[in-house]
């Protein structure tokens, strides 16, 4: 399973020599950085291509920095397909279907149930047709699908839970690209989380996929704390016990944290409608449109997966919100065309 | 209903002239201050009379700032009976109540339900038998309230809610210590929380009541900002309109924060263990509980209610939790002991 470990060494070559001498403004409040906090110290565009999307940017926190006051000062951003890689399959996906495999590996009883079966046949065809059905509107087999996920982890802690999600961050290499999947971040999106951190913004983390999965790693990818990450969650449980209490995970949902529940999220996390939103996909769209003000500057990015040499060139997920882009203005970041790099390299 | 605006003028009053010039670390950051920040002006603890809670509050917060990292300082307190006065009801109470008087006044047929036939006969005896009940392990008369507490404000938007709240909160006097309610605030905890601050922690506030009803004061009182407010929440709802979309209150909670949820909520807002929690009552026991470590400095504050003359005298709901404390070692700050001042003058 493991190939490679990322040490923060490699992850600081992503940022050339010179941005090193930039200093984050909250930095020198803290009592000593024991991270590396990679979003901080990147804080131009060098890896956008000169074009209308990086303009939009730079216009808009012009505008924003001048405005708004700080504290209103808030972007939040979709995580997979946005901040990072999303395919083959999400990178929590891999993740759950390890576990799913461990299981059945385990227990042979498990290996005839979906979606154990799948995960230890490796039968990739049953769960892209369990999201051609979810497309399709028939979410019976999403269903099967995440009763498994949240009996993966169902009377876990969430700090076993976190070890695990850490772990496998660290030590997995992405299928197809030959890099970690730490390193599957896309180097003009931390540029931008940067580029908004020292203009006095406050990044969120605003995904579909795992709140507790993200965490462990969002402050050293993304130089975003883990209060700031907002995402899925599985209903937590607290027992008392002579350590200070225990939380666990509960084989149910608490939500899912796509479509019109990402305003609501954001909402109840921030009390604030953001000034900036970045998504790739449908599940963004009221993100998207949430994100906006009569008396305020905002920007929508919509990031266009359209660079099969450097990524993937796919728009399944995304056609509505790709059209509405068109009709309501957003910004459209095309990886092929505003992207000088994508990758760290 | 309306006696007294509090001005900022007035909360400026609160402080001492000295403590004005101490100038919050992250002020310096901020585009322009929009709002009177009080606790981080009163870094010291003039209000507090020199005994064991005091003395525990200083020795624990030398050794934080000494032994932990600015990012996991994380200091957590009830509101209710903590921060603010809760008797002789918690003053959200009295915002639902005239809501429900509003109500039954335009509605008459409401008149002979619960609980709006208690409001709108302002039956408080009622009331407190609901209390009582649910003390006593019956809960049938609390849903009857719930469900018309959530009634009152099922689809209206949570600007709107908001906009009610702080008129509220800035015009109502308090029914028996003849200060409005946001006088009613302990002068003691609001100058901790600024030493809290000052020291780099976190301050959150995690409180039974409603998240949306403290949220557009907790800046100017508390010096929280929005995004820290930890409450009972009701279930929100987003719709898209060309105008970035609407979110409302459903009339269905969606979790209630107290007990066992009171630790649930804090880990899934800030992905840390406390360091530091304030609390008054048995609700606040499991929160209480979880602020402990192996390897760091944590304290547990528990509000005693002692003072007769200057506030009020019970121990009601609190029976548990300062048996608690005996047994766990928990601080116990009595009002009437601790406390050289209880409100602002």
């Amino acid at each position: 399973m493991s190939v490679s470990v990322v040490r923060p060494e490699a992850l600081r070559e992503w940022v050339g020599a010179g941005a090193l001498s930039l200093v984050h403004p909250l930095r020198a409040l803290r009592g000593g950085v024991r991270r590396l906090s990679l979003g901080a110290m990147t804080a131009t565009l060098a890896s956008w291509n000169d074009g209308a999307a990086m303009q939009a940017i730079m216009e808009f926190v012009e505008r924003a920095t001048s405005e708004v006051p700080v504290e209103d000062r808030v972007a939040v951003f979709d995580n997979d397909g946005t901040l990072w890689c999303e395919k083959p399959m999400p990178i929590q996906a891999d993740f759950v279907l390890r576990r799913l495999f461990e299981m059945a590996d385990a227990d042979p009883g498990l290996r005839d149930r979906q979606p154990w079966k799948a995960a230890y046949e490796r039968d990739y065809a049953w769960l892209g047709r369990v999201m051609a059905e979810h497309y399709a509107g028939d979410d019976t087999n999403v269903r099967t699908l995440l009763g498994g996920v949240l009996a993966a982890y169902a009377g876990i802690s969430v700090d076993e839970f976190e070890a695990k999600s850490d772990t496998f961050l660290r030590t997995v290499q992405h299928p197809t690209l030959g890099r970690s999947y730490l390193t599957c971040v896309y180097t003009p999106m931390i540029e931008l989380l940067g580029y908004l951190q020292v203009n006095g913004f406050s990044n969120y983390i605003a995904s579909g996929g795992g709140r507790d999965f993200m965490r462990p790693i969002s402050q050293e990818v993304y130089d975003i704390p883990r209060e700031r990450v907002i995402g899925s969650a599985s209903t937590l449980e607290y027992a008392s016990d002579d350590r200070g209490g225990t939380i666990t995970h509960k084989p149910e949902a608490d939500y899912l944290d796509d479509g019109p529940q990402k305003p609501v999220r954001i909402w109840s996390r921030t009390g604030r409608r953001p000034l900036l939103a970045g998504g790739n996909s449908n599940g963004d769209i009221p993100m998207l449109e949430f994100t906006r003000h009569h008396d305020k500057p905002f920007l929508r990015l919509l990031v266009l997966h359209d660079d099969v040499d450097r990524e993937f060139d796919y728009t399944g997920g995304a056609e509505q919100a790709l059209q509405q882009a068109d009709t309501d203005g957003w910004t459209v970041v095309s990886i092929k065309n505003d992207w000088a790099t994508v990758f760290p390299s």
